[in-house]
């Protein structure tokens, strides 16, 4: 099982550590899951949204089970940062095309706005960060304002620490309730159950969407 | 105000992370605070305890009005992390150091372990990761189980997501419950109150110690 959580200059840190964090811990209790921080192209020094400097593990090459798109910068109206990779495109275009072959696609925050951008959420219930939303309103999703948006293959989230919840209920409904509150014990925290099932999510009676 | 945030190899990623963007966020709106990403001693990188690999700003040249030492490793007993350091003994004496010329010191998760180890816990309340709890009523710490413990001059919490509460406890002691909530709102997060006041903090009935 492969998981790329993306990175970009001006991104918010906590929208991808935590969920990196979390998935990596539970990469450690199972084998076989592969975790990268992964660019959309190929970068040597990444600067995130808070001045972190860091090394990504390399550029994503897919196909993968599942992707995560964090935000940063959109509501500031940042140099660096969502509208950045929104204009520029390959961002958008990389989650689209994981997406295409097979991934399961998940915006933390304004992450929600690059995956808007591609046309991944047309007519698809999602959410983002509060100060976001009027303008998430304005594309075709449906917006529905709840901590976590679980539309099957498309999983959104409100802002930055939301990311928590949302990488919580990714392992509960991959790996199932223990292991997630296994780590999130170990993790010390309670993760939010304000998480909206969309029809492809298990809205619908089925069982939820299990990546890989 | 000077606020050194330390990494070391091993280091858990949110420990440092969720403190350093709660502080730079609150930094990006008062002028003339600044916060950096240092280690004990001078190192160009710097392999957390989940795989991420940074650069830190520098070393820690003290004085500073605020420094905050993460954990990380030392309940999964790994190689790199809080007990390495603690063998190593340099992170303790550059905490002990900066506390020494007057520095309010914070200890994350089991970043408590290594001010134990230094001896600044020595009679004064303090908590950690719930794994090293026991460990830490071995020391001459007078433990307390809150999720976060305010004595004034050290502060301690308990495991890795208590860093986002600690930190946003330093953000209302130090610049008042207004910037405290309205960064915890931006983030989409709700501190928790389980905040142990010790009579150096203002338990004495003594208004909080300010830094700086």
């Amino acid at each position: 099982m492969k998981i790329q959580v993306f990175v970009f200059d001006g991104a918010d840190e906590l929208d991808f550590v935590a969920p990196l964090e979390i998935f990596r811990r539970v990469a450690e209790r199972i084998p076989g899951i592969d975790v990268a921080l992964v660019t959309a192209e190929s970068t040597d020094l990444v600067t995130t949204g808070h001045g972190l400097k860091l090394l990504p593990d390399g550029a994503s090459d897919g196909p993968a089970d599942l992707a995560l798109v964090p935000g940063g910068g959109y509501v500031a109206n940042a140099s660096h940062g969502v509208r950045r990779e929104i204009e520029r495109g390959v961002l958008g275009r990389a989650a689209r095309a994981l997406h295409d072959r097979g991934a399961v696609v998940a915006g933390v925050c304004t992450g929600a706005m690059v995956l808007a951008a591609a046309g991944m959420l047309d007519n698809r219930p999602a959410t983002t960060h509060h100060s976001a939303i009027e303008d998430l309103r304005r594309t075709a999703a449906l917006v529905h304002t709840h901590r976590v948006v679980d539309d099957g293959d498309i999983l959104t989230c409100g802002g930055i620490t939301s990311g928590l919840d949302l990488a919580f209920w990714v392992v509960e409904r991959q790996w199932g309730a223990e292991m997630a509150r296994d780590v999130a014990r170990f993790m010390e925290y309670t993760p939010s159950r304000d998480i909206y099932l969309g029809k492809r999510g298990n809205g619908s009676g089925q069982p939820p969407v299990r990546v890989a």
